[in-house]
């Protein structure tokens, strides 16, 4: 194994060590409706209110994702996992079957919402940019849905978990 | 109130449901040491091995990272949640005395490396973009350590939380 591809794993299992959100991003548009789930979402600023997605290159969604130019990141609850694991592309679920599950519905600005999700944020991408194998969009976020409660599903170590129920105490 | 302060509490509340990793990004060089709490913190790519770091454009620490060039990302495991919180300024402790606090190594890049941390990444920024009231910095990761245990340290809600013990069942 050569020195870049033990580095490449060695980061690998340190962004493993990260817990991580686990949302589905969605879009929908001429150029079709997809979706896939991400734990690489960030937030940037909120003025304007800005979110960071970073999608592999490979994946087909992205020409989606461009023709579209727009995106929902669904912020997903510990009872989505199921959803979670559809998108992922970790069940046998084609895309348009995923979509005819329960709790889909089309937001305010006709994106992919998923109902009870933690929280959704429809918006219209401002920028691209490739870096390394994968595009980072920026999403500058017009509508927001917000569910009032509700433990959150996280990504850690390779396995999914609920946020837990009880706060540390400094 | 604004609409637009009006979307912006929107925004920080949705962004409060998003369960997000806990992290000090340090940096130490010619124009001094110094550290933060971030959890806008994201991976991005590994080939080359990227994170990405989001910091407020008001923060003083922006000149240090940018002269200095390098930074360290430390992820903090459940049992650094003080360490957490003196990086976040929620504490009166000042700048240097945080870094005599146990625990604090120079790394290979002579980073500040906090020991026990699950993960800890040291690079060189590749990038800084202004978007809205932050700057983005780019990563590129030229050394990794890994704690092969601890629990996770999560920012929900406004509050943090150790990630859980056991994982969900699908």
């Amino acid at each position: 194994m050569s020195s870049e591809e033990q580095q490449r794993l060695l980061f690998r299992d340190a962004m493993a060590s990260l817990p991580a959100a686990v949302n589905i991003v969605t879009t929908q548009g001429k150029a079709g409706r997809c979706g896939i789930t991400a734990t690489a979402v960030c937030s940037v600023t909120d003025t304007p209110p800005t979110l960071l997605v970073c999608v592999n290159r490979k994946s087909a969604m992205n020409p989606v994702f461009e023709q579209n130019g727009k995106m929902c990141i669904n912020v997903l609850s510990h009872e989505q996992e199921e959803m979670a694991r559809h998108f992922a592309g970790m069940t046998d679920l084609a895309m348009e079957q995923r979509f005819m599950l329960n709790g889909w519905r089309d937001g305010v600005l006709k994106q992919p919402v998923l109902q009870n999700a933690l929280a959704s944020l429809e918006g219209e991408i401002q920028q691209i940019q490739s870096i390394g194998t994968h595009q980072m969009y920026l999403l500058e976020i017009r509508h927001i849905t917000i569910a009032q409660e509700g433990h959150g599903l996280i990504y850690f170590r390779r396995k999914f978990h609920a946020t837990p129920h009880q706060e540390l105490i400094a």
